[in-house]
């Protein structure tokens, strides 16, 4: 069904035409119904293969005998317990259903018709579309190696940018800024101008000039830092994410945030994760053996990959990605195509346990040999 | 802070001005620690007190052991399952956090600056904040012994309106509307006009000309039918909702949704919950019984009740409520105001066990009598 045939978009806001439908994916159990398949590894989601850690397993317990029960709708101890693990205030904390739910907030509160906003070319697919949902203007920067370029993006910003968005590191290319650009670059961004730094893979890297985004919120008041527990918490079936901020801007994320937007398992779980570092450090270990397994892969298909410093990797087949792709699927195997990232010869990888890493790794070979 | 004080609001979108920052309620735990007391009961929030059922509660066990894994972001199996029930299409269905969050999605889709939404005086406190979230007109119909005056919003109906929002059952109030002035209402409005039937409470209500109004979907290419698994199921925890709707609606609702929006968990056991009948008897028996134990209580006080349908009852309390709510809460029971529904003497107690209710109804006429 083309856009136009829908005679509802005449009654919708002028700027929905412009969003795509959601094309929604079939789960992994449709799918291999429809393969014939029944035992299919899914490195194609970023996820953290160790899951949850105990101590958000256990913190689920309480929740769990009192289902019927609305969450608490301020977020009240998940914000105190976000607030001073980084050692800000409560009142500094935005929590969302996912950090996607808080791009998302960012765009209604400081995007509208008439404000513009820039991305990076190859950055993070929320951008654009929670811009085109709100009706503002996107303007995205080129890419300089798969990566984000400053520069360029300074030259896109004028008086009518509202909001910038950074992904550091960014998904799905693993590229990366390092602490002094980047802090100079916020730093040259006029005070109308929101930035957005979205640290979901944070905690997988262990470059020594990689930045802490949330130790600057209190130096710059259009600052927001963004975070997950959907990664390297390993929290991804539960949605939470949250923002940090100065309070004047969180108290506008929160006029429009749903009230019941976090739900109660993923509060009392998030709650025991932010502090469960060795459930973090296990998760990090793993996934660093993993990246070094894929890599290794790729140099001795003599591949090109782009460097990560996520939990995924994005390799470059040398031709057209989308039917290795089908046929890596017939094998069992679900990876990220990444045509829609104007990326068609690339397909990401997340990193999974070492076994399946494997498998994929087998599959991909016999794939390109044949 | 007021509203004008933060610099912030400059660079938003003019109408964020226009909403309240919401101020979080504390959580059960942390306002017993305040009062200093153990063994509160909470009638504040209209859920079920029985929570959700068996069959949900095993649903939701393989998802437990998959934590770290995304929610299927189509929600394929959970909009099939509510299909089936329906007898309608899956692309008839739109997934929410919530019945909430799908409110907000046709707030998203069908208003902005220009446009105008009605309303009932005393309806759904949801409907105001997602048509300021989005900088839409709201016109307010007055109230017909405290439910909807269709012929009132009726005459609101012009041809800038683009969504109406009606509560059938209306909460706060437990008023009702039947089918046959609903049905000539809805077709009485102009097709550039959505028409939202929003029946959060409708398996509580037993009256025999009481409409399902899913089954004018397929009549009316205009309406849109919410529901929700918070009330009857018993799974406000999980945060599970979503609106039936003809397909072309659906699929413009379905552009503003986030992905990832039903979280995993909700969708395994709403998929559970619609099917078991059993449990959604139990409970809305349950609170047949305990509807009686309140509105007895209140006869022999001498109070003027609105006679509800809902899982919750509000009442004349003859003199302003916030005081005798203060005096509640001392006394470890906790019930909602309604001063925000422009009901300041009004009090609404939601439907408990027997021994919550009668915990409610010590309290209150002890505080009465004092």
């Amino acid at each position: 069904m083309s856009q136009t045939e829908n005679p509802f978009l005449s009654l919708a806001a002028p700027w929905i035409a412009g969003l795509t439908p959601y094309v929604p994916g079939k789960p992994v159990s449709e799918l291999e119904r429809e393969l014939g398949i029944s035992d299919s590894v899914k490195l194609a989601s970023n996820e953290n293969p160790l899951g949850p850690g105990p101590r958000a397993r256990e913190a689920m317990a309480a929740v769990l005998a009192e289902l019927g029960r609305y969450p608490d709708g301020g977020g009240f101890e998940l914000r105190r317990a976000l607030a001073e693990y980084h050692g800000l205030s409560p009142t500094a904390v935005t929590i969302g259903n996912g950090s996607n739910d808080v791009l998302d907030l960012i765009a209604r509160v400081f995007l509208h018709p008439g404000a513009e906003s820039v991305f990076s070319e190859h950055a993070f697919a929320v951008y654009p579309i929670a811009i085109q949902s709100v009706g503002a203007t996107a303007r995205v920067a080129k890419a300089r190696d798969y990566g984000h370029d400053l520069d360029a993006m300074a030259r896109l910003v004028n008086d009518r940018t509202r909001v910038v968005w950074i992904a550091n590191p960014n998904n799905p290319t693993g590229t990366w800024l390092a602490a002094e650009p980047l802090k100079s670059f916020i730093g040259s961004l006029p005070k109308t101008c929101i930035v957005v730094v979205d640290e979901a893979y944070t905690e997988y890297v262990a470059e020594p000039d990689f930045p802490d985004a949330t130790h600057w919120v209190e130096t710059f008041p259009n600052l927001i830092v963004t975070r997950t527990f959907s990664k390297a918490h390993g929290l991804a079936a539960l949605r939470v994410g949250y923002a940090l901020s100065d309070p004047r801007v969180a108290d506008l994320l929160n006029r429009v945030r749903q009230p019941f937007n976090v739900n109660a398992l993923a509060q009392a779980a998030a709650i025991a994760a932010i502090n469960d570092r060795e459930h973090v450090r296990a998760s990090v270990e793993l996934n660093r053996a993993g990246m070094k397994q894929l890599t290794g892969a790729f140099e001795r298909l003599g591949l090109t990959y782009i460097p990560s410093v996520g939990n995924f990797v994005t390799v470059d087949c040398g031709r057209p990605a989308a039917p290795i792709n089908e046929a890596l699927l017939r094998r069992g195997v679900i990876v990220r195509p990444v045509g829609n990232y104007g990326m068609p010869n690339h397909l990401r990888i997340s990193v999974g346990l070492e076994s399946e890493n494997a498998r994929f790794i087998a599959a991909f070979e016999d794939v390109l040999a044949s």
